[in-house]
């Protein structure tokens, strides 16, 4: 990995050099995902295809906004050397964020999970890689991505549903990001399907993140556990004495365990009850759900489906596709070089 | 009232003898809502305001839907005599109907209160009165009219509810109603805030509108009845013995009864749950209320906004206005005509 060189940087895509710099019609779009844990770098095609070059590391918040921006540059540059990509060759970057983002001033506005607050990024990051930068919440370009590349590949309407630590959602309408007012729309996971239900970390009662994240599925089979102190002597827990995680749970039930499958159609019931609640408000064509727990397959989508098949309207659910993601680690930089692409009208 | 003519109808707004027409520039657009109980129809100026020449009877559904169709010429025809409109000053007719519409192929899918299936109305209407027709459902009517001219003139995103038998629902974003896949968006009422709650008449449980329509506001009171009877010898029951309804809720309410503030109260709270969802969902400009419930005003609205105050984003929520509709009586006559106007681009 290179280390960015002190002083201006070099322009991504350049070869440092513009009296040689030859005319070349972008071909790449960068895309960025900057998730509470992972950084992903990665050079999609403009003309769609899957992301090369893709380079990921930690993304070690706890240095800075600044140390992070340097280091994505870093990668880009990385990347765009591994791709022996032309000058000129890489027309933009999008950069995807978890949290509060205002699309259109490039700011983010609050990222509990990055500890950023009203930080200009859009600037920062095309300051550093000498590129022009879009930025746009994670959970939107992880659908985004999904309607440009992966299982809900040209929807006229698609949710996508991404569960992790939280439930994160997105918007697909006629090829754009439904944003919304103020950029907050989307927030699948807060959508409280049991008013007077669990408390979830916003403020609410019953949010469906409360049941189907990570956390969530954890903490009801730590709840489900004799002992009640988050770890199993068998079954549900891997190894003895482990924490209980929502992967364990997955893996348990994988391995026929009973409780945790109850515990993980439990989760499946709740998710099946926001997901009918998407389908006779918005009608959509297509439901994509990402996210580690949807690696569960049929354990996952069997509960989910018959609850909705209980709940929804027909003539909606009729039309109306819920399957699982396609692009499980890359939607989120396919995404970001997707709303870039957007942002140009599909011109660059 | 004038019957309608035997033999072929006369064309609304022509002078009968074609010989005499004069090119005249559409001034109006005819808006026909009709109701489970209520038939309403009225001439909206193409150019926004108020209707005129509304006329109003009974729907009488049971006398068939042909019949339902002629009554609605005649009543059309002695709008456009009151109005003394010219030959060819109405551009179209705009008819919304409670139930599943097909707006695209202008049939009416399903609507239990009328008893229709797959009924070709648009083109039954447009026969009858001689005049370009199209059909919508009637939340999204009444969403529209309150976009066009009444509480939310023009919002960029607005989501209508109806509080009445059900609660009804209707997006509309961009200025176009968001009608989904297969016509069948913006069922708010069908919205579950409640997973193992209240059973609902569609099938599912918790549904808001098992809380907040009339009769779900009528259930809840008559399950706090000492009773059980469904009556209530004073306080929340206006008559000794009389059936108790939202209105005599409201009413009871509005007087004082303590009883009956709760539970108008504790309905705008579910309500407000609902709305936090729509909320953080869609993160609208504005959300309208309208129906026979939301005159109760405050005794709504202020126990709502504190439930969406504890459960929405505050970014979200502070984009959004949460108001009463302000076209009761005639937000369908007037959506309706909207609509007609809207699907011929505004060029009429």
């Amino acid at each position: 990995m290179r280390t960015p060189a002190p002083g201006p940087p070099t322009p991504v895509g350049s070869s440092g050099d513009s009296g040689r710099r030859e005319a070349v019609s972008p071909r790449w779009i960068a895309g960025v995902d900057i998730g509470g844990t992972n950084l992903r770098v990665g050079l999609v095609p403009r003309a769609g295809g899957p992301p090369v070059e893709v380079r990921r590391e930690r993304t070690r918040p706890e240095g800075g906004a600044g140390r992070v921006v340097e280091r994505t540059a870093a990668m880009l540059r990385d990347a765009v050397a591994g791709a022996g990509a032309a000058a000129g060759s890489v027309a933009g970057v999008g950069v995807g964020v978890p949290g509060t983002v205002d699309h259109g001033a490039g700011i983010v506005r609050e990222t509990p999970n990055l500890g950023w607050r009203d930080l200009p990024l859009r600037d920062l990051v095309g300051e550093a890689t000498g590129l022009p930068a879009v930025l746009e919440n994670d959970a939107n370009c992880a659908a985004y991505g999904e309607w440009w590349q992966g299982a809900g590949r040209g929807a006229e309407r698609l949710v996508g549903l991404t569960l992790g630590t939280g439930v994160g959602g997105g918007i697909v309408i006629g090829g754009e990001i439904y944003r919304g007012a103020s950029g907050a729309a989307g927030e699948v996971g807060h959508m409280s399907v049991d008013f007077a239900g669990r408390p979830c970390a916003c403020g609410s009662l019953g949010c469906v993140e409360a049941y189907a994240s990570g956390p969530g599925i954890a903490s009801r089979a730590a709840d489900a556990l004799p002992g009640g102190d988050g770890s199993l002597p068998g079954g549900i827990a891997s190894g003895g004495g482990a924490p209980v995680t929502a992967r364990t749970v997955c893996e348990a039930a994988a391995a026929g365990d009973a409780r945790a499958s109850r515990i993980l159609a439990g989760a499946a019931r709740v998710l099946g009850v926001a997901v009918a609640n998407l389908v006779n408000l918005l009608n959509p064509d297509v439901i994509v759900i990402a996210g580690g727990v949807a690696a569960a397959g049929d354990r996952l989508f069997g509960p989910l489906g018959r609850e909705v098949g209980r709940r929804a309207f027909p003539s909606a659910m009729e039309a109306c596709r819920i399957v699982p993601a396609e692009l499980p680690e890359t939607a989120g930089v396919i995404g970001a070089a997707g709303v870039f692409r957007q942002s140009t009208c599909g011109h660059v």
